[in-house]
């Protein structure tokens, strides 16, 4: 069994790692810290996880050297910018003791690889620059190889994983011209568990909203950062999210200009030589669409290629559980490739419909 | 008091219908009719409405000379194809009688103007073009004069609502190029009250799909015939819907690229003056996007202007409730307006919210 | 019209009175205070309010002298203990300057009679005694003639609403024993609009849970109280309150042995006669029961009696929407009756459903 | 690898169960059986277990003989009469074909010992006598050693599981007396699959309702006829149900009078006694109350005990998931136990939450 860490355990990616690790057959979770919950059992915190032996694990306060002597793995579920600072922590304790560590990081800090970037759109300076240039972009179905000799991941967004796992072989194969539209649907985990009036049930319940539309979300550089090694060339995209009122899931409709007459059979034949590899993605039989219950709980990434005649326009629609392929259990999936385990390993379980 | 003729009383726009007409202070429901309900009074179908004196309005078979002799108003709250021979067989009652009647019709029948379109969209033949001449497109908000003066309205589709009073500014104003993008959201009220698995609620609760994406739904052609009105040119739309897990609702974002460099300030004092006679349309201050929530169960449609700078597109996002400006409190707002009556008799209460 | 304020705006049963004050024919909301919203726009806290008259008045900071000086009509719409502070102040002031004031406070300050009662159950002296004596508890449907002449209104609290108008006419004839069990079931409005992580949305929807169960609950003294009235005896009730996923609604489900051998119709013979001329009270047909959904948005608190003849108990199943009757269409019928308005005046809508 | 039949593959049950078989490490479907569905695939008609292996098992009609003779163990996922005909052939083809055969029945058809009783309530007469008496009831909480022996397995009801797990340890110890109410709540997949009106996601979604109370739900006997065997004296209950606007979960809570002054923690110590070796029921520490989010997707049974000491009452709260714990996992925990293999094999993954 291989020690794993997690900072941050009362976030909602921190309480699906707790969920996932509950199971997994070779990855124990033997550290949780949590400023406000220290001293609680994980199991007083999120009593789901009574009886199993991960629910008697003691919350403590950080402590890079305690985390860093007695893991294998730890994993990043803190704001960005105190990420980066307790990545370069962890390693250095471990570079004194002398241990290797492997560290996934779920949040922005090692995703965007120019720190002028990343400063633009985060508002703060990246202070581990080298830590940032051995860091590897975690969507394993693109960058498996390298993930499994990385000991730094960038655990992608939850939004990116879906866009850019949608738009990848159109722009890799030139089916699209470069005017993109990303109309985004997420569910309101991945608004956090913080307490604020804007997330509560009757803010949320029975209604829809856009928010942070016109170009003004985060998520907007990582998509463009890796559609450009994607397309060779300089994407932009029109990245637009909305708030649904459900607890999991993403659904981004995506739109682009064909760049020629090319049929949706053809479309649809290149998605699939594309993604024949990659067994938790899912390219839709033409005619079928993909629904967020369909991958709720699992690390599938649906996607379906629909071809609207009249326009002349590409449209991807495609779908991910946010907490669990948009963060969490991508996570474990990028740690069980860097650990050299299976990458399905703990993280098989089918979808939970309804 | 006027008095009102329901045919189709079982579907959601026939209950909000009745649900409006309850508490309308000019316009008395008098005959519902329906096949299967038959014999029952209202309140047994629609408990809710217990107490009130519609409530004991006793639902009948389908009678036109009964309907016709007896109504200064019908509305048609039937599937298309049943609207319009119901119509023919109505106005030749009325006329034997010596009647004036006025007929609200919630289908798809007598929205297109032109008969091969619907033909083609519909997949059947228009059995009364002599009607659809007379009939006038029910958006108030544009052709109030026009229903004032009206014996048949041809009520607007919920889509159309909330996509054509969100374009026609820009595309008055020659704001936006002709390359639009519709992609809409509704909720589940929309898809009506008839007994089938996929709108079970768990088929639809915590999960969120696209449906009819890429050309196919029959909103289109009703939304392309008048913003081609609001252009003076033929437009296209890519019209994608897709459903929400909430009872009342829809949300449509809009994309379309700039025509002119031009501010959002400017397109928001465009969107402020053209709507400055409309009540029920409510531009939102720059920066605020609308809510389903904020218009649940009101005449409302809001709509905000959104410039994205880095791709130079517009994007308009409107939101109305499906079941009430999307159907029968407009349907409810037409009958107003061409029985004499102020627009918002009856239908003025506050969204309620949550 | 006469002139309302609302001392404390924020919260659900505050945003809820707003939204019935703007469409209110006699009544106008003048004064709207907040600490943390002052200055504001009634429109910029509640954007469903925009274009309505009340949308553009000002939140102000509390201040009793202007309060009582310009308003005919004041709801408290504070935590315990902040209320019966205020009261004092207001009327203090308002004799000072010689005018007449009436509160409807939607607090616990006021509802019980006993202050030792009070002050055990809410672990605060009460501060404002001789107020106490003349307020008047807010149950129209029993004592109108009472609200019709005071000055001070206690509103109900949301769950005794639900239970006392169950139990009431059952009591009253000595219909059940005194073993009454009440399992009580909110939307989680009637949790409030406070941030906090227990009513975030992830935390609420998709679950149910209980909480307070077991005799902990606060309005238990207050249910206890009206019932003992009711019954001439003292009455002791098992109060259990569950969290419901949905936005508004009270369902209580009651359960009580019956005191004789006496038939379903019987019984329903009784409630019909108690509530012969309770226009809101709508005792439902045998056989029927109470949904949320039908009194959502309304005033209505519906009620059925069912027999368990197997083991000899009264069911009783009372609905109500917890903001509205439960809470702030409640406080408004208190108001128009001691303003000497029709009790239906601006509040007789119809239920939003679906 | 133990091949399992599904007779019923189109309801929530079935597709719960192929959901767990999906990734069962023992157990491997190879016959699903629907009239409607014949000659889909399943991953057609669940397209969210496409990519797994059972998504490409082709659905057939029923036939007996070709199932009896390929497969170890069929799961009866069929209405309650259909079932006990079917069980009945199924077990003559496997004499015949000198092949032993094990059925867990989902219905109800095995459920109630006494035909005149299941007569009594299911209006049908039990037509398989002599297999009745083999039925082992599937509470593997109290059978454990019963299932392991047993060729045909009647899984108990979804009510009944949270029901009898509740109060079996103080009915057996004499904690209460025999006045017992069971005011339950179930998520909607309990109403099955079926198109109908009353379930539609508008009719369920943001209400809540009472049905079938005052001793008319089929449940009643069932759960009577195991609560006699914990009491060993005959034991009445008032079981009154309630629908839920959630996906999967039930929560029961419980009232009985207590029969002696016992505090809390005597109860609690009695419970924890009880079940210390039910790995799949967790007894909460006392303050602690279940929730249905915490049992998702789980084999779990969370149960509290609560003293109501002004009133002298037991509450317990009990919580499953009606769809795993309340039929499709607690089958195959069934299965596994009569099949030799570990209890949690293949369904041991954490609840789902959020």
């Amino acid at each position: 069994m291989y020690k794993a860490g997690l900072i941050g355990v009362t976030g909602y990616t921190g309480m699906e790692l707790a969920r996932i690790l509950a199971v997994h057959p070779h990855i124990e979770l033997t550290h949780a810290t949590s400023r406000q919950e220290s001293g609680k059992k994980i199991e007083d915190l999120y009593p789901f996880l009574r009886s199993y032996k991960i629910g008697s694990v003691v919350i403590s306060d950080y402590n890079a050297e305690e985390l860093a002597r007695h893991c294998d793995l730890i994993f990043l579920a803190v704001p960005h910018g105190t990420a980066m600072a307790s990545a370069g922590e962890l390693y250095a304790k471990a570079k004194e003791s002398g241990k290797s560590l492997k560290l996934i990081d779920l949040s922005a800090d090692f995703r965007i690889k120019d720190p002028a970037v990343f400063e633009k759109w985060y508002q703060i300076p990246h202070s581990q620059p080298q830590l940032l240039q051995k860091a590897v972009y975690g969507l394993f179905d693109i960058y498996e190889e390298e993930i499994k000799k990385a000991d730094l991941i960038a655990n992608p967004g939850c939004y990116p994983t879906a866009s850019i796992l949608g738009l990848y072989p159109a722009l890799k194969n030139g089916i699209i011209r470069n005017d993109i539209i990303i109309d985004a649907k997420s569910g309101t985990s991945g608004a956090g568990r913080k307490a604020q009036t804007a997330t509560l049930f009757c803010e949320v319940h029975d209604n829809f909203r856009p928010y942070s539309i016109g170009g003004k979300h985060r998520h907007t550089p990582e998509i463009e950062q890796e559609l450009y090694l994607a397309a060779g060339k300089e994407i932009f995209v029109s990245f637009n999210p909305h708030l649904l009122p459900i607890d999991r899931g993403i659904l981004n409709t995506i739109y682009a200009p064909l760049a020629a007459d090319i049929s949706a059979e053809e479309i649809h034949a290149v998605y699939t030589e594309f993604y024949k590899n990659a067994p938790f993605v899912r390219v839709l039989p033409l005619g079928q669409l993909p629904e967020t219950r369909y991958v709720r709980g699992s690390l599938f990434c649906d996607i379906a290629v629909t071809v609207d005649k009249r326009t002349k326009k590409l449209l991807i629609t495609s779908a991910i559980d946010n907490l669990a392929r948009g963060a969490s259990m991508q996570a474990a999936a990028n740690a069980n490739l860097c650990l050299g385990l299976p990458l399905a390993a703990g993280i098989n379980a089918a979808p939970v419909c309804p």
